[in-house]
């Protein structure tokens, strides 16, 4: 009989599978400084959602008990050995740059937890870590031993998938100064600076197994799910305590962001702007926050929010009934409801 | 009877080239003000040393004419058409990206003669505008014609060269606070940081248009002289005036940079901290810097640094010996000389 796997165990044995990947295909090079802080922030943790994504579609693909086969050596649809996990390395060492050049262009002190790169160690050598890591997914994902012709389409999603991250980040910084934001604008950046990467981790297994067919499905899904991760991501710093955030709750409302929440309020009529009026995240108290929150709760934005989540989540499942009927396929379907109903 | 080119002539016409390719192949995209920021130091200028040397090995290894045929439809081994100047478009951004991302690691203000792009834009800009680049580059090798076999190969190449720059860079930071550098710790650096560019872009023809034997000896050529330029660099850093640089003479001793020079001078107990005492570039003097260059010229540092680039270009020029002797070639060992002969 197939064994039921919840998603809380899934994510954690992949997780740790992913870690010592990462440990394996990133090492402490020469010189030692760059590639420690190159490795900083991927050692603070992280949940390794996108990784554990690839995986599974990976499973569900290949039709494949999850977990009965070696990711390093991963049957493609001819038989051939495919290293999945480096191409599972090469999408959370990607996410890892974004996180560290955004810390610094945000001018955020903390993430996970722990002081952001450009803290714990300086601006340059957070800009290098950065940029190192850049060219070692590069490097991580030509090395699945996938054919010739499937690596080239698997960098070239890779490649295109990078220039969209940098043009949502564009427009995310450029949305901070410019007011009267449309929700479609909203959701275009987020689909750029976000969903993407989501797209890329479930759709390259695609590739390099060679599923041809299955790409766009698992594409679709992954940019659904990919927007509804930061429209929760949003509702999250929003409602979920400091300590639990590992950063201060309402930073985003401090920072001028714009989120789904703030965009729509806008369109109510409410005065966004004025909703927190302290202009650093150090000084800002719980009170004015929850003051905030409530404001936006009375004009429907955070249900509204809630509710495109969902709407995204249902679409993206929907992507999925391509798969055949398997237990890597229920969890992948479990895991874009993970990704909303998560508290952090 | 075949023509004789003179390196100024070849450098202006594949500049010109060059240029137009550039703005062909980094069109002004969505988010518009991101693509303009990518551009705005491309465009600012540069003598397209490295896109020249790659064009110019592409037609020493097929042995015609420079300039006789298309760079978009270049002749590979096997006759199919091959687009170099793709790939050599993606050398010249990836050296732009380093460039933008290294002048905000030095704090430099100035960069061919205009200010730097996180002095024009913002430092945001700057981060994103070099990560765009980073991705482009990729986007662009991916893009020559080349058989999927060749652009893995390409692509390797490249992905490995970025990660050897950043290497490079963070050892170049590194040696700034750290004393009693050897010569050889800073030719591993320069060769990093440096010389690998130059070595892809004279050995990526030899992959993408199928002459792999040459392709060991196009990339010693190219270390050879990489590193000879970095030296001719720091050399016109002391020699060359601020109005001809495009920024302020001397700033490299100002800044604590290590060069090629000054390492030697310390090694011949000159006391290299003390040569100029001016913190910053704005406030230093020309009578400074004058006094400081005779100091090291009386070292002997100035005449060693110049005979090392003079043993590097020839050795580049004896790994060409394996080419067709045709006019690319004797143009790839002239290039060499000029690479020490230039004044800025």
């Amino acid at each position: 009989m197939a064994q039921q796997h919840t998603v809380e165990g899934i994510l954690e044995t992949r997780r740790q599978i992913v870690n010592e990947a990462i440990s394996e295909d990133l090492p402490i090079a020469h010189p030692e400084q760059l590639y420690e802080a190159s490795r900083y922030l991927l050692e603070a943790g992280g949940k390794r959602l996108r990784p554990t994504i690839l995986l599974l579609a990976a499973e569900a693909l290949a039709d494949v008990e999850p977990g009965s086969h070696s990711y390093r050596e991963f049957p493609a649809v001819d038989g051939q050995p495919i290293d999945v996990l480096s191409a599972a390395v090469s999408i959370e060492i990607i996410q890892s740059f974004t996180l560290i050049h955004d810390d610094i262009m945000d001018d955020d002190d903390m993430r996970r937890g722990v002081p952001a790169v450009h803290r714990e160690y300086d601006l340059s050598t957070a800009i290098l870590a950065g940029d190192t890591l850049y060219s070692k997914a590069f490097e991580n994902m030509l090395d699945t031993g996938a054919t010739s012709e499937q690596s080239v389409r698997a960098l070239s999603e890779l490649a295109t998938t990078c220039t969209e991250i940098c043009e949502g980040q564009s427009l995310d910084i450029e949305f901070e100064s410019r007011p009267g934001i449309t929700t479609a604008e909203y959701l275009e950046m987020v689909e750029l600076k976000t969903a993407v990467l989501y797209a890329a981790a479930a759709s390259i297994p695609a590739i390099i197994l060679g599923y041809e067919d299955a790409f766009d499905p698992l594409h679709s899904y992954g940019l659904d799910i990919g927007r509804a991760f930061q429209i929760q991501d949003d509702l999250l710093d929003l409602t979920t305590p400091t300590e639990k955030l590992g950063k201060q709750r309402g930073s985003d409302l401090v920072e001028n962001k714009q989120t789904l929440i703030t965009v729509h309020a806008r369109e109510q009529g409410v005065d966004v702007d004025s909703l927190v009026d302290t202009e650093s995240v150090e000084a800002v108290t719980e009170a004015e926050i929850e003051e905030a929150v409530q404001i936006l709760e009375d004009a429907g934005s955070i249900e509204f929010a809630r509710k495109r989540a969902h709407e995204l989540v249902n679409s993206g499942k929907r992507h999925l009934e391509v798969l055949p009927d398997n237990e890597a396929h229920r969890l992948l379907s479990e895991i874009a409801e993970y990704l909303i109903e998560r508290e952090y």
